[in-house]
C-alpha cells in the first residue's frame, strides 16, 4: 500500500477512488543528499510528506550554528510551518541528509482538501493534535532532563536515526556539543 | 459575545443555533487559587477552555522542582493533553494562580462534535496546528536563546502573564532558576 495511504489509514479509511483523489494534490519530488527543501528568507508554498530518505529542519544563529529543529524519515511531514501557514518568508532550512523522495503539497491544496474531505480535515487534525504532544514532551524534557536521558529517549524512541544521522547533528538536536555526546556513547 | 463563540469564530462562523449546539457539549466549572484541575496520577477526562482566571500545568521531579509547561488565561485551552487523548495516566499537574472559571469538554464530546460538525473539526486543526507551530518556536528558543532573550520575548508576547504570575513561575516556565531571573529584570 502507498505510504501516504498507510499513514492516512491509521487514522482514517478511505476508498481506492478517495484515495487516487487525495494524492492528485500532491507532486513528487527528489532530491540528492545535502540539496534544500528551504532555505532561510525563502517563501515555503508546501510542506512535505517523506516517502523516502531522511530530511532535518534546523535554524543557524549568526556564528553559523545550528539547532536541529525536526528529523523526517519515511512517513513523517516536515515543513517550515510557522513560514508555510502564514506566508511569510522561512526562518529555518530544511536539507537531506540521505537521498530523500517527498510529496508535496500546497497550502492551498491542503486546505481545499480539508474543505471538501471531512475525512482529510480529520486526519490533519488529528496528526497536528500527536505533533503538539509530542513537542510538549521535548519541551518538557529539555526543562527538566539531563543531556543523558534526552540521549536515551530519542535512542529508545528512533533507534533507527541514530544510524542514519550524523552523531553532530544528533548533539545539534538534543541541545549538547558533539564533545559532550561523545562523552556520554 | 460568549469568548468560546469569539474564539471559534475568529476561525469559523457559527450561527447562533450552531453554537448553542456547541455549547451544549460543554459543563461550567469554578476553582479557587491553589485548587487543582487535574494532579499527576489522575486520568483526565476532561480538556479546559478559560473564561476567566490564570492556570499553569507543570511537571515536578521527585526532588519537588517544578517545570512549568504551559499557561492559559482567558480563550486559551489547557489539559494534560497526553493523558487526555490516549487515557492515560496525568504525568502533569494543573493548579490554579488565580481564582478561575473555565469550560470543561470530555474527550468523547469533543470527538462528536468534530464528528458532527466539519465547522468544529476545522476548528480545532487549526487552533492544534498553531500551537504546535508555537512550540516548535519555544523549542527553538530553548536550544538558542538566552535565559535573557527568552524573557524579553515572553515578556513582549504576553505582558500581562507579568502581572498575573509570581516571577517564580515565570523562571520555572523559562527554565532558570529565581536567582537568575532576579539578575535579568
Amino acid at each position: 500500500m502507498h505510504l501516504l495511504r498507510q499513514h492516512i489509514e491509521k487514522i482514517v479509511p478511505l476508498t481506492d477512488s478517495e484515495f487516487d483523489y487525495v494524492l492528485s494534490h500532491f507532486s513528487t519530488r527528489k532530491f540528492r543528499k545535502h540539496q534544500f527543501l528551504v532555505q532561510e528568507g525563502d517563501l515555503v508554498p508546501q510542506e512535505f510528506f517523506v516517502i523516502k530518505g531522511c530530511i532535518k529542519s534546523y535554524r543557524m544563529n549568526e556564528e553559523g550554528k545550528d539547532y536541529i529543529l525536526q528529523f523526517a524519515m519515511e512517513s513523517w511531514w516536515i515543513s517550515d510551518f510557522e513560514a508555510y501557514n502564514k506566508h511569510t518568508p522561512a526562518t529555518l532550512n530544511i536539507d537531506c541528509i540521505e537521498d530523500s523522495e517527498v510529496l508535496c503539497l500546497s497550502y492551498e491544496n491542503r486546505e481545499k482538501m480539508c474543505d471538501e474531505m471531512h475525512k482529510m480535515e480529520h486526519y490533519f487534525r488529528k496528526i497536528s493534535h500527536s505533533g503538539y504532544i509530542a513537542l510538549q514532551q521535548r519541551i518538557l524534557s529539555l526543562l527538566s532532563s539531563t543531556a543523558k536521558e534526552r540521549y536515551d529517549k530519542l535512542l529508545s524512541q528512533y533507534p533507527t536515526l541514530f544510524q542514519r544521522v550524523p552523531k553532530s547533528v544528533i548533539a545539534a538536536y538534543l541541545g549538547v556539543s558533539r564533545e559532550t555526546l561523545s562523552r556520554m556513547v
